[in-house]
């Protein structure tokens, strides 16, 4: 059985959503799912200043926060992580910034990896911000399976081929549907990993 | 008055009609202007078989070919460039790569740069085909001005930080309205040359 | 006079060095200089668990931290950053996202930036620790005006046509002799934010 | 047994012998190799004027020129490429341009790849180069296998954690050591395609 950490960082829910397909498609896959939050930066003020972030930690909080021991446990690691100016959010940065103990003892070599983003524009660094965390998984010694054009159905939900992106609009909500692409996402980098691990 | 070249690979209009807008806005700032298309690679077999690709070379044979004295003359360049594969189509990058005479004299140094993009599908690589440019730029010792979100008109475009980009459809249209975005990515990229070469 | 930032993030003193020399070439060109650093984001237990660090961080408890004035005031900006896994260390990154209250409001707009990194092996993600910060700096709608090859004097220092960077060696010290390379870039960029700014 | 394309682009043989020292390795894996050079474009006087090129023209005139076929048969592909201007040589962009066909055929998916470069700097675009072949072989739906730091003697070639990489001196000679390190890419990325192909 694979074991697949989806770690993510969601500020007003968008992120959560993805990794919540990714957990569905993952479990529909078999495989031993652990979907894990990064630690907040922010201070308390400029969360409560915006009601949908508030809201949305104050849903979230049972959700495990990521450890080194997830990515330790994983065979496959799904990213979701929404861009701030054309890169990671810092949240997500400093999370894999904290695992140079880690990745000092070869524990992050050979982690099959896949990650998903969102941006309020439709242009707006989903492409910078997922090339980006690959570059930092090149490090980790890592096996990128990005979805590339694998399935007809991620030309509906934008053809981003490094990983599935989402607009989010004015209102908070996606404005492309692509919760079908990230299960297609979601069931490739499993199905790469059983392989990878011999599982 | 500022020079400013306009330089483009094309092989069925898009990225034409964007140096088009590039060129009418450049005008209206009171550069002096030159629209010009660099080499094609392809076999004319290749072009032949492709009915828009064969009517748009056609169409655009008296365009002049990009030589290295129109980067010599410019003070500020714009280039524009389908993506292919997430990267420039391999004949702009020729042309750049035939450029080592120019930039071995210095010539290349403080041209002010900003550059423009097509795909297939709305994250098909627009975003990393810019930044490619852009990182070639630097080896040239450019000046590089993106447009950002420098003006509200950029969001209805598609809020493309790195450059105005557009998809492009099966039917070969265009899917977003750029126009304005191009024009004012064109008269930015005057503007800012105009105080870098004092002119 | 060009108002000049050095932004820089150091965890043992290879880029408060880098910025120091900026300053010193700032000055020499007749700006006006700050020197500050980012925020640390790493826990007090970890701090002290690095004698170098730990040095490092009670040797410049005076350094002011940066703000949003900082970048309000400067025409100039140069970033000094160490990579962290092939991306700006953590720190550096919060800092960045913090600033979407002035992006909001323009004042990031027509900066002119460059920057330098750090890392612990010739190619340990140089780079790509630049040039992703270029990619946000694209956000914010800055004037990018890296060194290029517009010096001799930079093929001896590594080359790096992104931004000065130099390796840090095991013991802590750096490997290359990139002082003269750190000045020039320091010098290249107050010259052209003078353009920029009419100053 | 695994398929091993060895697809390089070599003017004056740098990147010709890191293909060799990769088929040396791949065959003491077990593997079956193809080493293929991909079609010229410049000029004949181009390569005329320079006696390193002439003579390695000269030299590899019976390496077979790397087809479509070439991919569609292998497991994994290594490509060796030097930087030009922070991006790969042309002649590359344009052979991987060409896999149009192979590609909208879904041939190019599930390709374990990884990708070694050269430049004529220490920071001359060798990191660049070699994330720019990356993004490309994500639009192919390819697995990318980087080597990381997954071996000591990685620190000793230059510790590039996206692929080898090797600086080319004045006398056209290799300033680092780095076949051990091609050698381990070479069998690093055996090993993951003998488990994607189940072979």
């Amino acid at each position: 059985m694979v074991n697949l950490a989806v770690i993510y960082y969601s500020s007003t829910g968008t992120n959560y959503q993805l990794a919540k397909w990714a957990e569905e498609a993952g479990k529909e896959a078999g495989a031993d799912v652990r979907v894990v939050k990064v630690p907040e930066l922010a201070p308390e003020a400029a969360i409560a200043s915006n009601p949908g972030w508030k809201a949305h930690v104050e849903e979230t909080k049972d959700v495990p926060e990521a450890t080194s021991d997830d990515i330790e446990w994983a065979d496959a690691i799904i990213f979701s992580v929404p861009t701030r100016f054309g890169n990671l959010a810092s949240q997500m940065k400093q999370y894999l910034d904290m695992q140079g103990g880690l990745w000092a003892t070869g524990k992050t070599v050979n982690k099959v990896v896949s990650a998903m983003s969102s941006a309020q524009n439709p242009h707006g660094g989903q492409e910078a911000t997922i090339l980006a965390l690959y570059t930092s998984m090149m490090h980790w010694g890592a096996i990128i399976v990005p979805p590339g054009y694998t399935d007809q159905l991620l030309f509906a939900a934008g053809g981003n081929p490094y990983g599935t992106s989402v607009t989010q609009g004015q209102d908070g909500k996606m404005v492309e549907d692509v919760q079908a692409a990230v299960k297609h996402q979601a069931k490739r980098t499993i199905e790469i990993a059983k392989k990878v691990a011999n599982k």
